[in-house]
């Protein structure tokens, strides 16, 4: 037999070890506690070992019992970040992925594969309300947001060429990290960034933002960029759409909306995502709040020649011979990536297999569950809201402890993990909901657990 | 039941009907044709269909037959690109990570996650001769390449707080498309690319680039960087590493080696890659040359500090509290995605099931069939080697016929799959070989599906 080959018997038997650890791991994770109770020399000590020489066989996959004690499970009581929940017949979705192996660069190199990103693309676009976008996956909002802020800097101020000049982008001050990471990325310089004041409900003040673009247009500076974000990563605090678009549309600027955390939503509330389909592009992260494992993120935008002037520097041993547009199609030309896998194989799966209903009153009752916590944190006396809970974030604090003490004790008790934020300068504790797991007992938990906590500082 | 939830029963019989699909396709791979027969017409009709409303439940799975039939198959007679060939363990080791659903964006979100894939980066470097350097896996070499040329530009000429000022980078003017694109995105402008003149075996000419170097300084321009290859795409040729290192030093310039295609054959013949530990940044492809799914990139560098200093823009929501290094370690302060999925679990399943010895072998296999597929070629009347083959990608020609039209030929009549180069602009057929599934009889069908389709030709 050839190195690496295995037999059909093997191959079978080994994919029966890897399901039936794949089926232990489903039924046991509601019974797992939030967070492992481990250290980073314990998980170092544990994982260092040389590779071996020779094959240990079908006795690696005994390793997976192991991870499993060392990682953090995507349990309905997960409550940190903004986390999916990793829906199974996705994880199936990408288990067929991995066998077919495609090489999604262009339809050329992956016909069926490239058909159906462009399908799932449309499904995404349509359920935002932006169904004349286009658009590819990526790896998640960091990437989509780059590539945005490409395009934009492309559109406005051409840097691929002469290289780049010191445009100005505008974003608010709960913009996500990976705004600035984008900025200094491209060259643009992130003190070329303008993070703009938030009003009381920390949506970005129209206003101030007007104010800093007169400014700089004063100052000789040329502004490129607003980015609005949908959904701030601390409370989802969505930006005022409609208002910023006007102000992009009159001083000629790019709008890119990051929606990576809150874009999906407009799924069941389009009501409040009005004026989504008047940016030039958008950023949605399927892992997030379309509950797809990880990774799976998107960029849509209006204008394919714009992608095209960003990202097209074909290599003459990519050249595609055909006179077919839809045949010479590369998602190379029009994105970061060339190597691509086929991210859309879970999409096409797990979003057919539910169909549109389920994901949409599975993202309503997650919106539900934070407008019940919202409203026993309001009720508790002990407790405080620290800010509104437009979407599925709630930032709250106990009263008279040390907050971040109490976070300490919520996650080494096991039960619920929350994450943190800062409003207004105060330290905040942080659930937020995309988790089709949770239960209405999870969401009460979360306050019970806080109380436990706190109690137990006292003794 | 809640919405997108799945009963045990629903998703055991799911995880049974994607085992037996993923099964079968194994079974029948090397009887498959190497390019299905389909359009784009086909395919776009075949896959456009509106997200349902209600579910499809368990018959979605059956489309996987159907997208089977339109797509480009790993067999071992696909010689086309660099396209690993999709180790089923590793893709085994893919549903786990789906299944696991973790987010390694540090220490404390994927405990095990994070050891693991620093472990497997250990072995990747070690096994290529850079023990003592670090780095992470991402999506592939476009994405290695960016991160590592945003490095040498920070450490070179920081642009990240103020903008990006005009450096010159040298490559070799068979470099990736990769590079430019990258160089672009950065801000630094493809004008300051410098594409070096390379000798008659295709490696870049040193004399060319000290001139290079020399010409930029005199005119006032600041040299940052040198690009070398190991593993130029189009025909395997290595960048004198050993003479590019002494400029790279002597000059103070940051040096990348690009080894997405060829690096990872240092693991069987390390005397060709001689030097290649004295890189400041090294990128690798394991779904290349350890044949592994995609996605499997990897950046490997020697000076953290760098990294961190190129891409750490934290979020207060991400800030990590531990006083332990270790536990306070987190990717996204040293990559550039804050969210990743666990790439690590296939190369930790994969390398050991299989154990280094047998990934050497089918790597000093692949490099055989290379020498016996130029061998062939030479000793052919009507077949001419257009470039030396120094690891496993074969540039040739038919003398006498229209090479394009035998590529299109080669490529209908389905049994291997060849793609093209040019070579000192003359169009090349091109066979590269990073396939543990091919045979020896695999590498003789390509000499015979050439001379058929040239006999096509003549009627």
């Amino acid at each position: 037999m050839r190195e690496l080959e295995i037999s059909n018997q093997d191959l079978s038997d080994l994919a029966d070890d890897a399901l039936s650890l794949a089926r232990s791991y489903w039924t046991s994770l509601e019974d797992r506690p939030t967070y492992p109770s481990t250290s980073a020399k314990q998980t170092t000590e544990l994982f260092s070992r040389p590779w071996p020489e020779d094959g240990r066989g079908r006795d690696v996959f005994q390793d997976f019992n192991l991870i499993t004690e060392h990682v953090r499970p995507s349990t309905g009581r997960f409550f940190g970040y903004v986390v999916g929940s990793g829906e199974p017949v996705g994880a199936l979705g990408e288990l067929l992925a991995a066998v077919l192996n495609q090489n999604v660069t262009s339809w050329r190199s992956a016909p069926a594969a490239t058909s159906i990103e462009r399908a799932v693309i449309g499904w995404l676009a349509q359920a935002v309300g932006c169904a004349r976008f286009t658009g590819s996956l990526c790896g998640g909002g960091s990437t989509a947001n780059l590539m945005a802020l490409a395009m934009a800097r492309e559109a406005k101020l051409p840097a691929n060429e002469t290289g780049a000049r010191p445009g100005v982008i505008y974003a608010s001050e709960q913009v996500h990290m990976s705004i600035p990471k984008a900025v200094a990325l491209l060259g643009i310089g992130r003190k070329n960034l303008r993070l703009i004041p938030v009003d009381e409900q920390l949506r970005m003040r129209t206003d101030a933002l007007e104010a800093a673009i007169a400014e700089d247009r004063k100052s000789g500076n040329t502004p490129i960029a607003i980015v609005a974000t949908v959904g701030a990563v601390a409370t989802g605090a969505i930006d005022p759409l409609m208002d910023i678009e006007e102000i992009a549309r009159r001083e000629a600027l790019w709008l890119h909306v990051d929606g990576a955390y809150g874009g999906l939503a407009a799924l069941a509330v389009p009501e409040k995502f009005q004026g989504l389909a008047l940016a030039d592009s958008l950023s949605l992260d399927a892992h997030k709040w379309l509950y797809q494992p990880l990774d799976c993120g998107c960029l849509l935008y209006r204008d394919q020649s714009i992608a095209h002037a960003a990202f097209s520097h074909s290599g003459d041993y990519v050249k595609i011979f055909s006179q077919d547009p839809e045949e010479a199609f590369a998602f190379f030309e029009e994105s970061i990536e060339l190597s691509r896998r086929f991210r859309a194989l879970k999409l096409w799966m797990s979003l057919q297999y539910h169909g549109r209903r389920a994901f949409r009153d599975a993202i309503a009752r997650d919106l539900h569950h934070a407008q019940m916590l919202a409203e026993m944190i309001s009720s508790h006396a002990e407790m405080e809201l620290l800010a509104p809970v437009p979407l599925s974030a709630v930032c709250f604090r106990h009263r008279s402890k040390d907050n971040q003490a109490i976070l300490r004790r919520v996650i080494a008790r096991g039960r619920v993990y929350l994450s943190n934020a800062t409003i207004n300068g105060q330290f905040a504790l942080r659930a937020c909901f995309v988790n089709h797991r949770t239960t209405t007992d999870d969401v009460r938990a979360i306050v019970s657990e806080v109380i436990a906590a706190a109690d137990e500082l006292n003794r």
